[in-house]
């Protein structure tokens, strides 16, 4: 099926770039990595800049999958709970995520030279800043909207430094966590005011 | 004089990482850019991973001197002003300092896959964070110090996630020194209390 062989192809891409980084992802190898033909990636994904713009949207999906944290059984999850697990499922020692959140960093780091990656980048990032400023106005109700939305930029921006940070040995995990979590203390404490 | 034709070599190297990236920088071009030989850069810095650890150690210190503020003729600075100005001049719009952000944000990313980068950039991450946590110790004299030291792990920590941002176009300056001149507020509350 059609879907399945363009998954395949994203899955290979997330992989090589995790591995390897956006400057290692060829389009030949990327064939051979996903049992397919160049030929096929093109027909799917048009060029290069397609498969990279097409594999940050594949990494913001799967990252919604594995942040998104289950209800208590029978009741709706607690706003702060689901806050701080949104935020800190980043920071876990799984592979799936730590390949993921490799392949984000590359993507970001990458459109500083890539312009042709910025527009989808900027609306990926514009998204997650919304989401984390509603999970803070259910625990905030009477906080102002631009106040909400500056403390969500402040918590993912953060979190992209340390992540970089994390993947290039200068940060331990456990210590990433702590500072995360008082972060996320600091900014409620602010937006209760 | 050979100072002269390191130097020359390393501010040659920044230019090229800032333009292309850290993947961009070949021995052969470096040589070329710098008005040398190939053979001259390999004397005075061994192979590639020497280049880029000399880089690195170069833009850290151009850094320095940008970040460095001056204080009332007459007078010590005040140190919140020497926190906030020194936090925040990485967010101006001259070419030297969006240059060397660029290296500085280009040489973190790429050591998630150069691993001989990161002992070198962890090295010069823990001088950083020390600096500010000095300068929060000089507004904060009662704060214990692994407060500081998290805090200052934070600044720095929320000042790489926006840069990057900043340098991909999806964030605007001015926007991104509101961002960083409110975090200092609320660190410098809560080591406050």
């Amino acid at each position: 099926m059609a879907t399945d062989r363009r998954n395949a192809i994203l899955e290979g891409a997330a992989r090589v770039i995790a591995r390897r980084g956006v400057r290692g992802l060829r389009m030949e190898e990327l064939a051979t990595e996903t049992g397919g033909s160049t030929a096929l990636t093109y027909y799917h994904f048009k060029d290069r800049a397609g498969v990279l713009r097409h594999t940050l949207e594949f990494i913001s999906d799967r990252a919604d999958r594995y942040t998104s944290v289950a209800g208590d059984p029978g009741g709706r999850p607690d706003p702060r709970q689901e806050l701080e697990q949104s935020l800190l499922l980043e920071f876990q020692d799984l592979p799936e995520v730590r390949g993921n959140s490799t392949t984000w960093g590359e993507l970001r780091a990458s459109a500083v030279f890539e312009p042709e990656l910025r527009g989808d980048l900027a609306r990926a990032t514009l998204t997650w800043i919304h989401d984390v400023a509603d999970l803070l106005g259910g625990i905030r109700p009477t906080a102002p909207a631009p106040a909400l939305t500056a403390s969500a930029e402040r918590l993912t921006g953060l979190l992209e430094g340390l992540s970089t940070r994390r993947l290039s040995g200068a940060l331990p995990l456990p210590h990433a966590r702590e500072l995360v979590k008082e972060a996320v203390t600091l900014e409620l404490d602010r937006l209760s005011r």
